[in-house]
């Protein structure tokens, strides 16, 4: 178990510092987890990475390492280190439910802790939610443009090496069927797939030679790349070597919307009308779209969906939303800055449905109790994610992502029909404030 | 030592497979690591992540776990179990230095090995080297923007948690000063900086107060955050709690052109002529360059950094160039694909220089050895980074940073001066193949 504590900015650690000297560390204190706009004229964004989140405040501990490099470093006084030494996250975080859709304003997370104890939390909450939620909104749009064609990610060589984990399970959850990378197929239950790349074509003397050796050992339900030198003679290769039940053949280049009709007539004269086709050129929702009337069978998606199609980080920050005073209570808390103001106090938010469609993100401030809300109020979007210190077995694991999955897809279904559309607009639904 | 074997494409280890099965696993092969092109109209592209690749190959083991989970998900046969139990890389790579300037073809990484060593490699390397790449790519433009002043890397938050660290390593090796990264402190000796958030302002019952627990703790240099309420209020309030020896003030919001200046001006009245002044807002490489005329101190910049400034992945591949035959020797080779083609063969990049200026960069294909070039022909590119299997020590940790930082700054030094302007353009010096 390596531990998580220094993915932390420092200032998480002079600020607890400073408030130890000053005595203000253990005020019982409430933030918030939420983004003040949706990226890029987007409809609606997907919440992901909760389960990996709660993976790392498991391993958020100052062990020894951590604790003899701040030392060395000077980073925090000799009090401070102790605090630090002592860290067990013992708050409550309640929050959407990983999967779940989003809008401008929405309450991602409340975590109710002391200051110190909450606020260290914010650099690897934000790294986390950030990420995996610019992922998963990208992945969703790419789901709806695919309209019930399977989608694989395949952008693990277009992200950093961990977070290429993370995007492939942030896909999954969004209804990406399947991803190349083996370690979120391992971690997370991530079905993986993949054949072969040109190099194993130019590994051979001829393609046709290295088809044979693909479907000797993969079996003629393969995919073959069929585009490293003349598809037109790729495809006759690849049936020659793999027989009329050949699998599919993946294209990687050219114009896909031309290509992928001429190769379509060529399988189908050739007798191979089971073989399927899949395509993987800089594929993003646009040209996922305008590829709706060929006859593509599926997608492979890299770069874009693991840089979250324009929109690379989600703009989720944490901010202190109340703190309770000694003397006269609990005091809702915000910043005013210019363009920057934060609305304070407690929130429970609720997705306003009528007939079964989401109408309006109502986030209740000051916490009412949900069933003083009444029955019709809507669906109430918190769940107890840590309880006391205690992680929610539920949301982590694959068993996690499972749910995740299977959540996404029951809140897609709330939206109202033009929610799905891709172009630049307004939020699906506003955000009221009650 | 957590294996980094499964952060691969499945198809890597299919293709193993299958050239198992044909028995050309171990055709003597060279892959190599390269741009077809510079993202968005920039004018050169820094190398980063090398140090940190040559980590992950030394890592690169399938272990018990690893193997386990291949086996029961039936990814690949026994036999390839067998072989991916066995397996070191001990092949050759050379490559550019980190911290080096690239342009469209520079052959980057050139890996030398038996084509399934080599092969296994494509993933992890191009999701290490994309990534780092991208950041320093863009912390370059960022630092030329800056014209001398300190820049510090803020944007944990905003990329995925490890991505975070290398984020941070990346920035400094193109010439940021400090990290708020923790974690870029420790592992790679990245000096780190950072000392309030608002949340800490508004634990306490007034700015002033907050300010003057932040002093107590931290001393009067620190750098006081004072725009959570008014601006021109925080910065009175900061000087009275700090005197006028306090060391910065930031600024996170607003109009920033027009409100630093009032902010220098109201600091030189209240005595604080020391005072330096930091700003954080949402700063990308244009909004620093709109700043050169403000009274600004230093930047600190967050997600245009880490998420690349609009080109979050390099667009790096790695492809077979060449290929051992039993009876003919080595055969160039490279696919044909359309607007992917790729030159085949072993190369040999030379920076050629006119006067110490770069003027091309020249890439001699079947790789002539550096010597029957001549001393003119400029300056070598190729450094070893892996001798038949181990590693180079000089590119490893702190001291690998260190010295990429210092090559960086060297480099860039030798470009002709208009390759350092921000607007779109070609590439600062042409790509030659010779």
């Amino acid at each position: 178990m390596t531990s998580t504590a220094l993915r932390t900015d420092r200032y998480e650690l002079t600020m607890i510092d400073a408030a130890l000297r000053a005595g203000t560390h253990d005020t019982p204190s409430v933030f918030e987890l939420f983004a003040r706009r949706l990226p890029d004229g987007r409809r609606y964004g997907v919440v992901a990475g909760t389960g990996r989140l709660l993976d790392a405040i498991a391993e958020f501990r100052f062990g020894p390492e951590e604790l003899a490099w701040l030392r060395r470093e000077h980073v925090v006084s000799p009090e401070a280190l102790d605090w630090l030494e002592a860290y067990r996250f013992t708050g409550t975080i309640r929050g959407y439910r990983e999967g779940e859709l989003y809008f401008p304003g929405s309450p991602l997370l409340v975590v109710e802790a002391g200051f110190a104890e909450g606020v260290v939390l914010e650099t690897l909450a934000l790294s986390v939610l950030n990420y995996d939620s610019a992922v998963a909104s990208a992945a969703a749009r790419m789901v709806a443009a695919a309209v019930g064609r399977p989608l694989a990610e395949m952008g693990s060589r277009r992200t950093g090496e961990h977070s290429a984990v993370a995007a492939a399970r942030a896909a999954y959850i969004a209804g990406f069927g399947a991803s190349s990378n083996l370690e979120a197929g391992r971690r997370w239950g991530v079905p993986t797939m993949g054949t072969a790349a040109h190099a194993f074509t130019l590994l051979f003397d001829s393609e046709e030679r290295a088809f044979e050796a693909q479907v000797a050992s993969l079996g003629a339900g393969t995919t073959l790349l069929v585009d490293t030198y003349d598809i037109r003679r790729g495809v006759a290769n690849a049936v020659r070597a793999a027989g009329t039940g050949l699998g599919a053949v993946r294209i990687d280049s050219g114009d896909l919307g031309v290509v992928v009709r001429e190769v379509r007539a060529q399988l189908d004269e050739l007798g191979a009308t089971g073989t399927r086709i899949t395509v993987t050129n800089d594929l993003d929702e646009h040209a996922i779209a305008a590829l709706a009337s060929a006859p593509v069978d599926s997608y492979g998606v890299g770069t874009s969906l693991v840089t979250g199609s324009g929109a690379p980080a989600a703009g989720m920050v944490y901010k202190l939303v109340a703190r309770k005073d000694a003397a006269t209570g609990w005091v809702s808390v915000g910043k005013s800055s210019e363009g920057k103001a934060t609305v304070g106090g407690r929130k429970q938010p609720i997705r306003a449905l009528r007939g079964g469609v989401a109408v309006a993100e109502d986030i209740h401030v000051e916490d009412p109790p949900v069933e003083a809300l009444g029955p019709d109020a809507g669906r109430a979007l918190h769940v107890p994610l840590v309880t006391a210190g205690t992680l929610d077995e539920r949301w982590l694991g694959s068993a996690g992502v499972a749910a995740a999955r299977e959540h996404h897809a029951a809140a897609i279904a709330e939206l109202p029909a033009d929610a799905l559309r891709l172009s630049r607009g307004e939020p699906a639904i506003p955000t009221r404030y009650l």
